[in-house]
């Protein structure tokens, strides 16, 4: 099954990274690749590095990408994970691998659709998930289930900022 | 803060998981109070018993809750999670609580509103998560931060069922 996270709310990766505890807890195995980010002290990733049956790939820079003008490392970098997602859903090693971002790397053009497809196609049975705001019609089309995260509140809009073991 | 998760949407307690998978990465202390659920084999559950800093509270039965006509055992687990919640809340050992279901346990109607307004209000500085369908507009009113997870597509509707390491 495909599953698509988006919106603009709270709660997409989270909702990506709980899937991957329950996958776990039934002995499952998860690959989390992640799109647009690196280090950046992730509480999840320092989780998930102790955890057995989990392998985590981060492909980006910590640093923002510039939607109108990216760098030439962040499309490098985007294609490297496309690269990589490929190479792990042909080994079928796992029962489920987590795109993390994708869709936010597709809306800022850092790979074509046509390759994200490519790569979709090569699923078979492992269970592919899709996060990130702004999701591809074309990928919603494909999917077999779509949540809208939707923000109703949130405290970001009361100048609060992200804050270590919530946000990141 | 508090946050709520909330709507028909899949990825409410998966994305609380995720906040715990986060937080946890952060040596952040994690309690998981669950309404309406016990046994059954969740993943999650399994998964999270092996993981030091988080502690996790089942309450209900394994069977599904008769909305119009609960059982009595029904309403003393509920009352049981509340009572537990305020222990949690009370002795300040945690940084994150989770009360997984509690909207739908106000819903069901196991639980007065009042009850749940008493116990947040000795959150103080303990973020609290609400997860479950239909929360009540007044917890709505008194969170930070609320994402309505809506269902766009959703493969139960193509007569697929609930999946071990995917729903539960």
């Amino acid at each position: 099954m495909l599953q698509i996270y988006t919106g603009n709310g709270k709660g997409k990766t989270t909702a990506s990274l709980g899937l991957a505890t329950r996958a776990l807890g039934h002995n499952k195995k998860v690959c989390l690749i992640q799109f647009m980010k690196k280090d950046y002290g992730y509480g999840e990733i320092d989780f998930f590095q102790n955890i057995k049956n989990i392998d985590i790939f981060q492909f980006g820079t910590p640093e923002f990408v510039n939607k109108n003008n990216p760098a030439e490392i962040d499309l490098d970098e985007a294609e490297k994970a496309i690269k990589k997602a490929k190479e792990v859903l042909q080994t079928k090693k796992y029962d489920v691998v987590i795109l993390d971002e994708i869709n936010v790397a597709l809306n800022f053009e850092l790979i074509p659709l046509k390759h994200v497809m490519e790569l979709l196609d090569l699923r078979q049975d492992t269970e592919v998930i899709l996060t990130g705001r702004y999701a591809d019609p074309e990928l919603i089309k494909k999917a077999d289930l779509v949540t809208e995260m939707k923000e109703i509140k949130h405290y970001f809009k009361n100048g609060m900022e992200a804050r270590k073991g919530i946000e990141f």
